[in-house]
């Protein structure tokens, strides 16, 4: 079995992941967000993409048995495990703006967005081609009726995970997530294994 | 008052709005779904952004009052005026994979998606960097409790708008919808007029 990686709090990281290995992201405390973005490594246009993956599933809470797809309909990345059921799929990496509007910060963090910015730079991506991250973890109720959403702490308890085969050759971006509201209101990290 | 501009079924337009420009988007025979993109014209980088505004909205369902946020947390348009209240910004427009993908079809249209490639190609508009649209009057009604939807004919009625007003100078795509699903089962235009 692989090393396991520890992303610290409020941080972020770049690897790469190849075709048919398989990504387990873990939630060491419980209770904490990770953002994770894929580009196909052979032309990094191609990128996670919610609306296709959100309208070949016809739902919005993605789990075991379910396919990331890219912005050009290719599977990036199929969920082959998962301990806790819910995770976002809506909404973009939290970021410096996130945290003035949202927050009212006066001196905001960068932010899952900077912090995947600045991990997937190597390769060559552009702070503007960051598209919506799958957030594993992030609980993001729905009422249906009205449409309204609120962000609420984690499902995940100390030690859950969620586990991805890659289906092509990808660059990975995965965070500890910046946003108190995200996390049930503390900072902690993340952990993942390449296996 | 200006000229009413028609989009003949299952096609697309590109155009210009000058900020402070309003966009109104018609249904003329009602029941019909119009795709929106927007770009901002002096860096077409920074793009119309589902995740951003639903993050600062809260809610899955814009309206009046809402404002269209771009992937750098700029607000693009305000909806000033809404006829009908239930549009989606969940999907990304319907192309030859989604016809392959959910319809089954073997010789696929294009779809929204390379009406809009054609329509924004002018501009230097790459595919890949077609985004989730803000789909005028598309019906996606989401089961709360399991995050499932379905995609059902829209609630606007013949002569049904929205209206958009411009906060920066922009370029805009437009459809008329290709995907039976989404319109109730009848391919049909969608008008729209600049003030």
């Amino acid at each position: 079995m692989a090393d396991i990686q520890t992303i610290p709090p409020r941080s972020g990281a770049g690897f790469t992941l190849d075709r048919g290995q398989t990504l387990t992201v873990i939630d060491p405390q419980g209770r904490q967000v990770s953002d994770l973005l894929a580009f196909n490594r052979s032309d990094m246009r191609e990128a996670i993409s919610s609306g296709r993956t959100l309208d070949y599933a016809n739902r919005l809470y993605l789990t075991t048995g379910d396919m990331l797809y890219s912005n050009r309909s290719n599977v990036m990345l199929a969920i082959i495990a998962d301990d806790v059921g819910r995770h976002d799929f809506l909404l973009t990496p939290c970021s410096k703006e996130t945290f003035a509007i949202i927050y009212g910060d006066t001196d905001p963090h960068r932010g899952c967005f900077g912090n995947l910015v600045e991990a997937l730079a190597p390769w060559g991506i552009e702070p503007d081609q960051i598209p919506v991250a799958f957030n594993c973890f992030m609980n993001v109720p729905i009422d249906g009726a009205t449409g309204a959403f609120t962000v609420e702490p984690p499902l995940s308890k100390l030690g859950d995970s969620i586990v991805f085969r890659a289906e092509m050759d990808l660059v990975i971006g995965l965070t500890a997530c910046s946003a108190l509201q995200s996390n049930g209101g503390s900072f902690k990290p993340i952990q993942y294994r390449i296996d």
